[in-house]
């Protein structure tokens, strides 16, 4: 092989690494994604088999997260890569262990539809449950599509999804309380329905951290601790 | 400069630029440690002022993990580290954010401080607080030292320690929920310890977190999602 040619080998093992990396994630982000639907719908329908089957995804997205940061440090070690390509080695590599936590999150709430369908009577709060985990879903799948597209409008719609889910939760977690303010029987079971829409609540954060990665690595902007208003503001300063 | 004098300049600037980077994590490690000293006081004395301190430190911390994220790409970007240089950079750029979450969880836990002092009663569940407060600081406390001194032994016990701290917030917790059965109309003020609590708890998982990837950068091996048992026996192999 020529010069030019060695060159154009390189180059297109190099991008297709890069690739690989997009792959991995977008991948991973699928299975957590059935994750959280799975979770979802077990705990409305206190349905045990799906819980059991969201929880024992959790070791294949544990290996997913270490594989994809394996891949991150090979890229950086053997490829050396600068700019743009090495914001998306950097953002993958912190957006895998969102991707993980939101895997464990989902797992908490299989959990607590165990703990649920244990008892005979249906606790409060099912619908809102049922509510924010369609929203908390939606998220995720707009944070992963924006991510397959860099699609930077999508990530910053994500952030602002997040502050109406946050608002959702707040709402939802007063009503359970008034609840149990007036049933003290029921506390420890609503309690399992609490845990469970906190959960949503930290899915939805995880949603928005991978998006302002998404940000970062399409624009270079860093726009953590920022509102949606406040990144609009500043990228449209660019 | 001759070619000796220019390489030698050369990995100076490197290594100093390292020196920094574990200079700024620790660093960082102090402020969000102090939060959390000041954010279980400010719950236990109901003191305010000490709450709002907290609060307006988020900033700080906040410019603290972005300056420090930048560090790792320039690095990577201009020194292309490989090994343990390199393992050094992406640990760090890993655990600045579980530094941040720790001080945001801090920042909670002085929110539900001010919420307390906002009435009149004295919640149960202080002692606990309290009593977990200080092993959770020891954790993190610990987490620095291991960092400071690539001490793999201390970062192991990090992992085990924090199964116990998840062990008495199980405990305190169910203790809150009896008693919120028993008194109902202190269920109100019994969520604002139950969410401290929560707080403390999440703060030892960081610290857990931090410690895996301590021995990630001493060691070369991702001992993410195993107990201290297990990854005792895996660096007893090595």
């Amino acid at each position: 092989m020529d010069k030019l040619n060695i060159d154009r080998h390189i180059s297109q093992q190099y991008n297709s690494a890069l690739d690989d990396l997009k792959k991995e994630f977008l991948e991973m982000g699928g299975v957590v994604e059935k994750q959280i639907i799975d979770a979802v719908q077990s705990v409305a329908e206190a349905d045990v088999d799906t819980a059991q089957k969201v929880l024992t995804t959790e070791q294949d997205v544990d290996a997913r997260e270490m594989a994809i940061d394996d891949l991150c440090t090979q890229i950086i070690a053997r490829r050396q890569p600068t700019a743009s390509d090495l914001r998306l080695v950097m953002s993958v590599s912190k957006s895998t262990r969102d991707l993980e936590r939101i895997g464990d999150e989902a797992s908490k709430i299989a959990k607590m539809a165990i703990a649920i369908s244990e008892s005979d009577d249906v606790p409060h709060g099912f619908s809102e449950l049922r509510n924010l985990g369609r929203q908390v879903h939606d998220v995720v799948d707009m944070t992963l599509t924006a991510f397959a597209r860099y699609d930077v409008d999508l990530a910053v719609e994500v952030v602002s999804k997040d502050k109406v889910i946050d608002r959702e939760y707040d709402t939802a977690m007063r009503e359970l309380i008034t609840y149990m303010m007036e049933d003290p029987r029921n506390i420890s079971r609503s309690m399992n329905v609490i845990w469970a829409l906190r959960a949503l609540e930290r899915i939805g954060d995880h949603a928005s951290n991978i998006s302002e990665q998404i940000i970062y690595l399409v624009k270079g902007l860093d726009v953590r601790h920022q509102s949606a208003d406040e990144m609009v503001q500043q990228l449209n300063q660019e």
